[in-house]
C-alpha cells in the first residue's frame, strides 16, 4: 500500500484503460469517489453496473468535482474533450491522460485547455489487451506494467507527484521522459508491431488460398497476430496522432527487411543464421516487465 | 483410441518434434519400440532418460530394423540421413519427415533414396513452439493440429494409410495436398511471420534508444515477437529450403505494405479505419485448430 489517497476522480471513457484505472485505485483502497463520463451512455452504465464507477456524470460535473480527471478516450477525441471540460475545470483539477501518443495530445491539450494548460499532466500506461469496454477492465492490468509521463514546463511539481503517486498506487512502474522520445519508442515497439500484424493479417485474408492457409495457421500466427484484434478506431487515430514517428520508423525498418531480402536471394545462409541467432537471442534475453 | 498399432519406430533428431511424435505414440498404445537415432550423442541420452525412446541406434540400425522412420532433423541435414539410410532400408520401411517444407525435401529424398523413392511419404505437422530439444517434447503437441502429406505419385497408398494413422493416433487433423501448394501456404502463414518477428527484433536492438524501447515493450510486442525464439539453425534451414516461395510471399506482401503507407502519408483515415477494421474481424474470426 502506498498510502496514496485522493478523494474524487472522474474517468472520462470508462473502457479497457480507464475502467481498469478506476478498479486498481478502488483496489488499493486509493479514491473515494469514481466518476465516470463519456459519449456511450450504455458504456457508462455497464461500467456503473461493474461498480467500476460510482456515478454517471456530465463533462460539467466532472471538471467541477473531480480532484483528478483520467482522460481514457481514443486519442482523436481529445480536443473536444478538453474543449468540454475547460470553462469547468476546478482550480486545483489535475487533468491526465492514457493516450498512446503525447506530441500530439499535448497540442491538443494546448488548443482545448488554453490558460488551463498548466493542470494537464500528459501521460501512458504501457498496456493494453485485445479485449476492450468496460467488462474487460481488470485491477491487475498496471501491477509491474512501465507508465511513461511527458510532463509539461508548465506542470506544477506537485501535480505530476500526484499522477506519479496514482499510477504507484496501481502498481505501475513510473518513469519521467521527454514527448518526441516517448512517441518514437512507442511507434517502434508498440505501433509498429500492431502495423504489420494488421498488414499481415489483411494480406492473408485477399491471398490466394486464403481458406487453406487460414485452417492451416497454428501457434506461431496466432500469437504473432494476436495485436491485430484491437479497436480499428482507436489504432486508426494512434496511427494518425503519431504519423511522424509511424514513417520515420517504416523508412527504418524496411532498410532492414531490403537487406534481410537480398541475404535471402543471394542465398547467404551465414547472414541469416547470425541474423536470426541475433534475433532469438536478444528475444530470450528480454524481460517482460509486466510477466 | 484409433486401434492403430506399429511394431518399431524410428525417430531421427529426437528434439521438440521428433520427441513429441514418439511421446504422442506412447501414450497412444499405438507403438512397440522407440528407436532414436541422430549426430548428438547428448540429446539422444537426454531423450532415452525421458522416456521418449527406448534405444540409441546407428542410420543403419534404424533403417534395417524400423517399420515407421520418422526424419526430424533440420532439412538442410536430410539428403545427408536420406544417403546414410537408403542402403539399409528393409524393403517394407517407411520413411515419412517433419520438414517444415516439401519440394526441396522431396528432391533431397529424390537424390538420397534414388531406387528407394517410393517408401518415403512427406508429411508437415503444423505444430511447434519455441522451446526446443527434448526436454520440451509433449505428448500433446499434435493434439487438433493440422498435419499436412504431400504424398508421391510412387507411394503405396496403404504406406499413406499407414502415415495417417500414424499421425491420427497423436491426435492430430490430417489433410493431403499438392507439394508446392503446401509450400506457399507454409511460407504465407508459417515461414513470413517468423521471418518479420526476428527481422523487427533485429530492428529494435540495433536503433536508438533500443535499451529503452526494450525495458518499455509490453504485451503486444511479447506476442508478436514470440516465434523470433526459435532455433536459428532450424529457421535458416527453413528459409533456404523455401527460398522461392518466400521470395514469392516477400514480393506480394510488401504491395499491401506499400499501400498502407500511401495511405498513412496521405492522412487517410477512412483507409486505415477500413483495412484495421477488416483485420480486426478477420483475426478474430479466425479459429485456432490447435486451442
Amino acid at each position: 500500500m502506498s498510502g496514496f489517497k485522493i478523494s474524487t476522480v472522474a474517468i472520462i471513457g470508462v473502457g479497457l484503460i480507464g475502467g481498469s484505472f478506476a478498479a486498481a485505485l478502488k483496489q488499493a483502497g486509493a479514491v473515494g469517489t469514481v466518476l465516470g463520463a463519456g459519449r456511450r451512455p450504455e458504456t457508462l452504465k455497464e461500467a456503473a453496473r461493474l461498480g467500476l464507477i460510482d456515478e454517471i456524470v456530465s463533462y460539467k460535473d466532472a471538471a467541477q468535482r473531480a480532484d483528478l480527471i483520467f482522460v481514457a478516450a481514443p486519442v482523436g477525441a481529445f480536443e473536444a474533450i478538453f474543449k468540454e471540460l475547460a470553462p469547468w475545470l476546478g482550480p486545483k483539477t489535475i487533468i491526465t491522460d492514457g493516450g498512446s501518443t503525447k506530441q500530439n495530445v499535448i497540442e491538443a491539450a494546448r488548443n482545448g485547455l488554453q490558460s488551463r494548460i498548466a493542470q494537464f499532466v500528459p501521460g501512458h500506461p504501457m498496456a493494453g489487451s485485445h479485449e476492450k469496454g468496460p467488462q474487460a477492465a481488470d485491477a491487475q492490468l498496471y501491477a509491474g506494467r512501465r507508465v511513461m509521463l511527458t510532463p509539461l514546463v508548465e506542470n506544477h511539481p506537485q501535480d505530476v507527484e500526484t499522477v506519479r503517486a496514482a499510477w504507484q498506487a496501481c502498481g505501475a512502474n513510473v518513469v519521467s521522459i521527454d514527448p518526441s522520445q516517448h512517441d518514437g519508442v512507442v511507434a517502434a515497439i508498440s505501433h509498429l508491431p500492431h502495423w504489420v500484424a494488421a498488414l499481415f493479417m489483411e494480406y492473408i485474408t485477399h491471398s490466394d488460398d486464403a481458406a487453406l492457409k487460414l485452417q492451416t495457421a497454428g501457434s506461431g500466427f496466432r500469437d504473432f497476430t494476436r495485436v491485430a484484434q484491437g479497436s480499428a478506431e482507436m489504432w486508426r487515430d494512434i496511427f494518425i496522432a503519431n504519423r511522424p514517428a509511424m514513417l520515420a520508423e517504416l523508412q527504418a525498418m524496411k532498410a532492414v527487411f531490403e537487406r534481410a531480402e537480398h541475404a535471402l536471394r543471394e542465398n547467404d545462409a551465414q547472414w541469416l543464421e547470425n541474423m536470426l541467432d541475433h534475433a532469438s537471442k536478444a528475444r530470450r534475453d528480454w524481460q517482460d516487465l509486466g510477466s
